[in-house]
């Protein structure tokens, strides 16, 4: 008796994992499925069956599971990025034959798949790295999907990726071969930057409406909703406006969202688009505002000390009109946005270049477009914008964002300045605007720094007026004149 | 005929290692330099017979300059970061004995140093990290010093060190052995950092100054003259006084300052910081405005099509009072600045307790009062606020600069407002702003971000309530809610 080979094999078997599982078998890939502790297939199995007896089979041993795979085999790891992958990798690569691939589907530092990879192919084994976004509902209904490494690879897998990432009407599939190396782990963690930005921003919007407009939960229920029928129209508005719908099981007629304490957790990609950024000489400040508004809210005791210290800013003379702030807030925060996403498209590109790896700007925001976390109707604007020009300098300078960016100047402008005339801090809204204003200044103070620079260290200036590179004996002629 | 042995030796004879070797000798200290390219060592004899007959021989050849010293050897390394001290490194310690001593005193990465200073305890060498503040000036007539390495090194050359470091009335000489491994080089990174927020502060104060106060450069000259008679009385306010004194040679009636391109470059600590901080989970937004601020005047193209695309915003009505302007921005710049330093030595609290250095807080500010870039009156505020708390969660959150504070908050929000208005860019003031009005926010809205968190990735919440990690369907109940 033979048993049918299966299409492709997936192993690590959390919410991630399995989702993804079930999600290839809907679309009738037969999959094998794979994990150490057992109990996690038997789960997956069960639910493939509940599910509508979806293709899928349940190994509990590495060989068997690798045994029955179609050749040259795929297998996708949805592991814990770090070691846990290398230990994934020590199982199966001796099971495997030459040709063989292993896609690793987790939020990797991109170095670590870029050696894994080497070490792959010294096997004469094929290796991918895989960035996968959605959470477990993408996972399970169709997620976005980043994979990047040899080629060769790629082609072993791309019918099964084109049918399981999420489909956007008009524009295909959230898939596409993003580079070689570790492009796609390297994608998928900007995208993590981004939405970082994104969810750091629409926190600011809210702080601002409940803080100083005096908006309630179904006040906010209502902006938010509203919002997600216009330029906002985003995975990220959508879901915050559900939350100030939930209400609080424990302490019945509170609304939830009021109970959650004000801690934010993290997993790195976030710190790495930061630290990337900054090897790269790319600005990134509003990502980076998001990563600090983090680390800051972790520091509860000392801020409800600080908070002591320093009372709140005197009230303004009344409360703004409710109305006028939140058509404000909502310039503001897209206006926010855009520079966030000009930022994150720059460390791409900047990368991009480093390496080699030929993005294309406008696929990476058209396969971010559907099944992924910061999936938005905007990134429709950033494939245009890149359509129309592939090697535009930034977001800034693409003619549909600069007339946006104009109509919204003044509102940004008020917000930021009723921010900071109430104390409530809105460090990416006010990182975005001081971004813009430096990017857009033909003439920045940077000619004092340099100065200073020659001064004491004697690391020399350029001059605005002939070539070269000139140094001046400051302290000398500064001495000089003082005595005249 | 027998010469007596040198004190010490130095190599690297470019313009901080010739001060360095200069000034040690000038402090009683019989010193031997060498240098791979031995025109730069004939250079610093004749100086050292020029500046007074000062105890210092030069060496054609690494074997003889070793020869020429007392045992232990102890070298100090003026070469370039990087693979320059490796090769020196190479060249040396074969000619050493056991006991003997190599001093890097570059900007080096402390990871750097801390493998070097495995590598030369293999082999019975003793090895420190010593960052060397102050510019030529500063080697020259006394630096602020940062070792860091193994105790028994320091000890070596400690008398040295005490006689060579800038003296403080008061307060005794800029160095002190500042904790094992690589900590020397990590402080004179952290010191860097706050160097680069420094600048760029005072470069947005003096841009408000000119663009919006339409003060001249001898205005800005007397401004910041006055200012350096006060609370902001340091080396970079006093030299910023004097640039402005400075006419340009090349184009007769105008002053350099306006000729210099507004390009400033870097050499990587900054970075690093920024980095670091991040690595650290520790918040330095007015250090990372600095540096991306250096980033995006280095897109001087960018900023000239960028200008032209968004005109300035429309000038207010009528310019601001000059006395009270600059009376506001004087309150905005030292305000901007304590946050800067509170998350410079945030920095290196953080890093202290990961690598169990025991850095003393105010020691660190205690050896940055002289001799180097950022030595300010100011400092003595930092050192004492550590002595009244050793464990100081927060600059901010000491009584005497918490009192600063609370005094200048209403200028400094005035400051940044008008910037907002104007359209001139103070990424670091108004980050610093951001980080106080986060930082001493008892509820910040990080619940809402932790609520999206949990919503599409299960990441759990914690309550105010109650202890414990919850999670919660947000999307179900939403739903449910929506149908009543």
């Amino acid at each position: 008796m033979e048993t049918e080979l299966s299409r492709i094999g997936l192993t690590g078997l959390a919410v991630m994992g399995q989702n993804l599982a079930l999600n290839i078998a809907e679309k009738g890939f037969p999959i094998s499925v794979y994990n150490r502790t057992t109990a996690k297939v038997d789960e997956t199995v069960a639910r493939a069956k509940a599910e509508g007896d979806l293709p899928l089979r349940g190994f509990h041993d590495p060989h068997s599971f690798v045994l029955s795979l179609q050749k040259p085999r795929v297998i996708i790891l949805l592991v814990k990025a770090g070691p846990a992958v290398d230990q994934t990798i020590a199982t199966l690569a001796p099971l495997l034959d030459r040709g063989d691939c292993l896609v690793d589907g987790g939020n990797e530092w991109y170095e670590n798949t870029e050696r894994r990879a080497e070490a792959m192919a010294a096997r004469g084994l094929l290796y991918l790295g895989m960035g996968v976004s959605g959470g477990e509902e993408g996972a399970r209904r169709g997620p976005s999907l980043m994979p990047g490494g040899a080629a060769p690879a790629y082609a072993l897998l791309e019918d099964v990726l084109l049918r399981t990432a999420a489909q956007v009407p008009g524009s295909g599939p959230c898939v596409t071969f993003v580079g070689p190396g570790g492009a796609g782990h390297f994608v998928k963690m900007v995208h993590n930057g981004i939405e970082y930005g994104d969810m750091q921003l629409i926190a600011e919007a809210y702080d601002l409406l409940r803080t100083v407009g005096g908006l309630s939960n179904p006040d906010l229920h209502r902006v938010f909703s509203d919002w997600n029928r216009g330029e906002l129209l985003s995975f990220l508005v959508e879901i915050t406006a559900e939350i100030f719908l939930v209400n609080d099981d424990l302490s019945p007629g509170d609304h939830l969202v009021d109970r959650v304490l004000d801690k934010t957790g993290m997993k790195g990609t976030g710190k790495w688009t930061v630290q990337q950024a900054a090897e790269l000489s790319v600005a990134a400040p509003t990502i980076a505002a998001a990563l600090d508004a983090r680390f800051l809210s972790a520091l509860k005791e000392d801020r409800v000390a600080a908070a002591a210290v320093f009372p709140p800013a005197a009230a303004a003379a009344g409360r703004p009109d409710k109305e006028k702030l939140v058509d404000d807030v909502r310039q503001a925060l897209y206006a926010a946005k855009v520079c966030s996403y000009a930022q994150g498209m720059n460390i791409l590109k900047a990368k991009s270049k480093e390496k080699g790896w030929g993005l294309r700007m406008g696929e990476m925001a058209r396969i971010w477009k559907g099944g992924c976390i910061i999936r938005a109707k905007f990134l429709d604007r950033i494939e245009r914008a890149y359509e129309r020009d592939a090697e535009l300098g930034s977001l800034l300078l693409d003619s549909e964002f600069a007339q946006e960016m104009a109509e919204r100047e003044a509102a940004w402008r008020r917000v930021v300045c009723l921010a900071v005339n109430a104390g409530v801090g809105v460090p990416g809204m006010a990182a975005s605007l001081a971004y813009f204003d430096t990017f857009r200044r033909a003439r920045l103070p940077a000619n004092l720094v340099q100065a200073q620079r020659d001064y004491f260290g004697a690391h020399t200036y350029e001059r605005t007026d002939r070539p070269g590179n000139f140094h001046t004996e400051w302290s000398k002629i500064a001495a000089e004149r003082s005595l005249l």
